[in-house]
């Protein structure tokens, strides 16, 4: 597999350019460029987005939301974990690998992982070593949570 | 706009090969079919699932999860409401006003609900009557908020 650079995306009129292509596009995207109009946050400030660069364009981005431990409803003991959103691979870039390529950056960072497999993406999360949780209807609510645990890390029963 | 009647879904072995041609299918269907062949719940128990059928089969559906007032993170006060996941319609049934019949069967039960606007779909959204919210990072994380609300509710600042 090729090796990707993945950078941590900064908050900027250039990268929320590049979002609009991608689908997955609603208010976390609005609120970066009103708060950027509006001066309430500087020029290239940084943001929860990592993405991969192909041919001078975003071409894939995952948003990695650092969870504290006292939100913490997935592991054992609670703990300070991240949440992975918006994981999107711009149509003409799918299967090369920077959807792999994202995931596995976000789990170098060495915490636990939650995140929750839609329109059928499990086999690709299994591949990436997650595994599926009991799933609890008052907690999960229609998700369908995936986790991957580092060494010595567990599941809450 | 044609009327449909809209039904709860009970969770028995025909809905959930129903459900198998959603694109939305994962861990809450498996964990009903899990549930169903373990008989830890009863054939045709009920579901949080609300369908339409055409031709015989389930053409539409809508998750309406009812979350308790000490969950709620949305509305002023703290009140029972509905979170809507899981809005689907069959691609040879779009465009035919079910995926509004839904959302409008949502709305007569009287209680504030909250969606997450997916994939571009805000502009539905804001047709049914529904507002964005402020986006909060830390309490959306990613999502992109749409809340409706009845006549005396309110949105939390």
């Amino acid at each position: 597999m090729e090796s990707y650079q993945v950078e941590r995306l900064k908050i900027n009129y250039k990268t929320l350019e590049e979002f609009t292509k991608f689908h997955e596009y609603g208010l976390p995207e609005l609120s970066m460029l009103d708060d950027l109009q509006a001066n309430m946050i500087e020029n290239d400030s940084l943001s929860p987005f990592y993405g991969i660069y192909r041919d001078g364009q975003l071409a894939a981005r995952i948003s990695l939301y650092r969870v504290d431990a006292k939100y913490d409803r997935y592991f054992h003991p609670a703990q300070d974990h991240y949440e992975i959103w918006k994981l999107e691979v711009l149509p003409q870039y799918r299967g090369q690998g920077l959807g792999q390529a994202l995931v596995a950056y976000a789990k170098s960072l060495g915490l636990p992982i939650k995140t929750n497999a839609r329109r059928r993406s499990d086999p690709f999360w299994v591949k990436m070593g997650f595994v599926p949780v009991h799933y609890d209807p008052a907690r999960d609510r229609g998700e369908s949570p995936y986790v991957w645990l580092p060494a010595g890390a567990e599941l809450r029963d």
